[in-house]
C-alpha cells in the first residue's frame, strides 16, 4: 500500500501481550502457526502482516480484548467470515485480527413473530438453513452466503438479493450488541419492532465496516418463507422499454416481485461464448435482458399473474421476446445468466469492477459513456487490451455492476477508467459504492460520493467513539 | 413542570435578537400577533412561554437562525404540524418556536424509483394525495395525517398503520437534508436505494425528536398504490389462537397482509356502548377481536386467500366467529370499530395512555396484570374511579395501546398505574415508547427501558452535535 503508512500512535505487539490475550481467550500466532488466510482475502488481492489471531468466544471476552488493546493503543481488526470485495476484513499491517468464527450461536428464534437473535459469527446460510426449518428466511441473500457471516453483513450493510423484496438491513435489523473501543458492551438487542426512546444507536453500526466497534450479535425479523417462486427471462430492445416493464413490474406483479435484474447483451454473448450454454432466447437478439422473479404464497396466483404480465408486455412490444421457467431446473438455467456473469468475465485474464448506484433514468448511460471513451483512446477492440465493457445489475435497486473485462491490467486502462467513472457518478449524485462499502479500496475515493460536511460529521463521529483510532485502521474515511 | 428549571446557560432574547430574525425571515411575536397555538399543543396538556416564533421559507433561513442561535445561546424548539402526544414540539420555557409551515414543496418525485423528495414542512396527506395522482402511496399512515408534517414524522420516526407491510422509516427514509445546531447543512438528501459510503448519518436524525438539528427535506421510497384492498373482522377466544392466527395470517395471505389489529372485548364493548353501533359479529362474545387487512395488486387472488384463510380458520376454531367485508362501507365500518376506541375512551371523563412494545407471547398479559392490580387496591368497579382496563394496538408490530378510562383523574390510581407499568415493561425487554417517542412526557421513564450504557452514549451523542444543548432542551434524555 504505497499511500498507507504504518501509524505510530500504534503500540506494537509484545510477549507479555500476547500471554494476556492467551489468558482471555484462544488464539492463533504467526510463530506457531499458519495465519496466512487471516492475513489476506479470498480474491488474495489485500494482504497484511498480523502476527496474532484472537478467537473470542463470548461477548465478554470481545470486551475484555478490546479494553486493553485500547489501553495498550493496540490496532485491530474484526474479522467475520472474510469475504468482502474491499480489503475491509484484512490487516494493513499487524492489527490484531479478531476472528468472530466461534462466536456462532443461534440465541433465540420466536416463531409468531418472526424474530432471530444470533451471535455474530454464525455463517448467512446456516442462518437460513435453520430459519428454513421453522418456515422462514433470512430477508437478505447474496453469493457469498456460505461464508459471510451475519455480522460481518450487519457490519458492512450487505445489499444482495433480497433487498428489493425485504428492504435493506436498517430495517430489518431491530437491535445489535457490540462493543464499544473501550470496552464497553452496548447492549441494544431489542427483539421489538417499535422502539423509540432515544437515538437509534445500532444504526450507527450497521454499515460501519468495524470502525467503531465490534458486533457481537444481531436481532432480525425474519418474514415467513414464501411457498411459491417464479423465474421468467425477457428480451428488451431500449432502456425506455426496460424502465417501463420495471414500473409495470412494481404496479402488475406488486407484493410478488422480488428480482428484477437487469443484464446488457454483452454480458449475455460473454457467458455464452465462455459457457457454452444455449442462449434461453432463441429469437433475434436485443440489446437487454431482463430476469423477473416473483415469490409469494400462492403459487396458482403467482403463475397466473406473471403470465399475464408477460404476455401484456409482448403484446405492446415493451418487450420483444420472453420466457417463462416451467420447473425448478428452468429457472435455476435463467438464474444462471444473471449469476454466472462475473465468473465469465474473468475468462479473457482480468477485470476493472465497479460497483455503483445511479438514479434510473441514467442508470444505463455508463456503460455506453465508458466505452466510448475506451474506444477514443484505442484501448477497446479485436486486438486491444479491453474486451468490451459489460453492465449488469440489481435494476431494482439503481445497482449497476459495471465491469471492463481485459486481456491484461494496463495502467492505461486504469488512466482512462479513473477518475473518469467516479466523476461521472458524482455529477449524477450516485454512490461510487452501492453494497460492497469502502474497506481499503475506496477510501480515497469516497469523497466523490460524499462532501467535505458529510465527511466532517464522519470524521467527527470516528474521534468521537474511537478517539484512540484502534479499530480497522487505514480504512473507510480518512481521519 | 415542577420538575423542570429554566436553564441559565441560555440567554434572553433582545429586541436586537428578534430585529435580527426578521433581517432572515418572517415571524411572529407576543407583542404583536397571537401564538398561543405555537406555545400549546392540541390536547392542550403542554404549554410553553414563547415571545417568537420563526417561520423560515428555506433551509438557508434555517441555517442563519440556528447559526445565529447557537452563537447567542438561544434555545429552539421545532415544530412540524404540532400533532404529538408527549409534548415534543412545543416549548418548556421561553425556547423560540422554528415553525416549518412554510418549508411545504414536493421537490421532485420519480415515477421509475418511486422516490420523492419534499421539504419537511408538507403535510402527510398532502404528499398522500399527491403520490396518489402518480399511483404510489405514502409509506407510513396515521390519524393525524391532516396536519402532521413529513419532517415531523421522520423526526418522531412515526410509526402508524402501514409499518406491518412497509416497515419502519429507518429502512424506506433514503436521505435527509438537516441543519445542524451550529448551522451546518448536511446534505444527505440521497435518491439512491444503496449507498454503502461511510456512516448513514441520517438514521441519526430519524427519531432524535429535533434534538441534535432540525430535519429541512426528506428523500423517501414510496410503493405502488395497491390496486385491492380487503378487510375481515375475526372473534377469537383465546390470546393463544389470537397468535395462531397471526402466524398463520403471515404464512397464508403473506405479501398481501397489511393490517393485524389487536382489540379486547372490553374495547368492543365501550365503543358499543358509547356510540349505539350494532355489533358486527352477532354471534357469541369472544374475548379477543381481530381486525385483518390486504392490500394487493389483484382484487380476485386477494379475495380467494382472504376467503380461503378465514374458512380454515374457522373450521379448526381457531377463530370462532368472522366477518368479510363486501364493500367500501363495510370496510370502513369495520375499521371504526378500531379506530373509534381512543375517542370512545374519554367518554367517562379521562384516560390513563400508554404506549408500548411487548414480546408478542407476553403482549396482552399487561391488561390483566394491571386490571387485578387495581380492583386489588379497591380502585376498579361499578362505582369506583377506573371504568376499566382496555387493550388494544397493532399486534402485527407488537405495539399494544394500554388505556384505562377513569372517571375523573385520581392521584391514587396513577400511583397504582406507575411505576407499576413501566416496571413490568423493563422485566419484559419492552419499550415503555413504541411509537409516540419521548418528548417531555418521557425523558424520566427511559431508563425503564434503556440501560445506563447506552443512556451514556447517547447523552455523548447529544453533546457532541449539540454542545451547548440550544436544540429543544428539557426532553428526549436527560442531560
Amino acid at each position: 500500500y504505497p499511500n498507507i503508512k504504518r501509524d505510530s500512535r500504534f503500540a506494537k505487539l509484545t510477549p507479555e501481550d500476547v500471554a494476556h490475550f492467551l489468558s482471555i481467550c484462544p488464539a492463533l500466532s504467526a510463530e506457531s502457526d499458519d495465519i496466512e488466510a487471516f492475513n489476506t482475502d479470498w480474491m488474495r488481492k489485500y494482504r497484511g502482516q498480523t502476527r496474532l489471531v484472537l478467537k473470542p468466544k463470548s461477548t465478554a471476552h470481545v470486551s475484555k480484548i478490546l479494553g486493553y488493546c485500547n489501553s495498550r493503543s493496540l490496532a485491530v481488526v474484526p474479522q467475520g467470515g472474510n469475504t468482502g470485495l474491499v480489503g475491509g476484513s484484512v490487516p494493513i499491517y499487524d492489527e490484531i485480527v479478531i476472528s468472530m468464527n466461534s462466536m456462532n450461536n443461534i440465541r433465540s428464534f420466536d416463531p409468531v413473530s418472526g424474530i432471530l437473535i444470533c451471535d455474530a459469527g454464525v455463517v448467512l446460510e446456516t442462518a437460513d438453513n435453520y430459519l428454513a426449518g421453522q418456515g422462514h428466511i433470512f430477508p437478505l441473500d447474496l453469493g457469498a452466503k456460505g461464508s459471510c457471516h451475519v455480522g460481518g453483513n450487519v457490519a458492512t450493510n450487505a445489499g444482495g438479493l433480497r433487498l428489493l423484496r425485504y428492504g435493506s438491513l436498517h430495517g430489518t435489523v431491530l437491535g445489535v450488541e457490540a462493543v464499544l473501543p473501550d470496552g464497553t458492551i452496548l447492549d441494544d438487542l431489542s427483539a421489538l419492532r417499535k422502539n423509540n426512546t432515544g437515538y437509534d444507536l445500532k444504526q450507527l453500526f450497521i454499515g460501519s465496516e468495524g470502525t467503531i466497534g465490534i458486533i457481537t450479535a444481531v436481532s432480525i425479523i425474519c418474514p415467513p418463507r414464501p411457498n411459491a417462486q417464479n423465474v421468467a427471462l425477457f428480451g428488451v430492445n431500449t432502456f425506455e422499454n426496460v424502465q417501463e416493464a420495471f414500473v409495470r413490474a412494481k404496479r402488475e406483479l406488486g407484493e410478488i416481485l422480488s428480482a428484477f435484474e437487469l443484464m446488457d447483451d454483452t454480458s449475455q454473448r460473454c457467458v455464452a461464448q465462455v459457457t457454452g450454454k444455449k442462449r434461453p432466447l432463441e429469437g433475434k437478439e436485443t440489446k437487454f435482458y431482463v430476469l423477473v422473479e416473483t415469490s409469494g404464497s400462492n403459487k396458482e396466483h403467482d403463475d397466473e399473474k406473471l403470465e399475464k404480465f408477460l404476455m401484456a408486455l409482448m403484446e405492446d412490444e415493451t418487450v420483444a421476446d420472453g420466457v417463462l421457467a416451467q420447473d425448478e431446473t428452468q429457472a435455476r438455467n435463467l438464474w444462471s445468466w444473471r449469476e454466472g456473469i462475473p465468473e465469465v468475465l474473468g475468462h479473457w485474464g482480468g477485470v476493472y469492477k465497479y460497483d455503483v448506484s445511479i438514479p434510473l433514468k441514467e442508470l444505463y448511460s455508463l456503460v455506453g459513456d465508458v466505452k466510448a471513451r475506451l474506444i477514443e483512446h484505442g484501448l477497446l477492440g479485436k486486438d486491444e487490451t479491453v474486451v468490451d465493457v459489460v453492465g449488469y445489475g440489481h435494476m431494482g435497486d439503481g445497482n449497476l455492476h459495471l465491469n471492463v473485462p481485459v486481456r491484461s491490467y494496463d495502467r492505461r486502462v486504469e488512466e482512462v477508467l479513473e477518475p473518469f467513472v467516479y466523476e461521472w457518478i458524482q455529477k449524477r449524485k450516485g454512490s461510487i459504492s452501492a453494497e460492497h462499502g469502502l474497506g481499503v479500496a475506496k477510501r480515497e475515493y469516497v469523497r466523490y460520493s460524499r462532501g467535505e460536511t458529510e465527511l466532517g460529521i464522519m470524521r467527527g463521529l470516528k474521534n468521537h467513539f474511537d478517539p484512540k483510532g484502534i479499530m480497522n485502521p487505514y480504512k473507510y474515511i480518512k481521519t
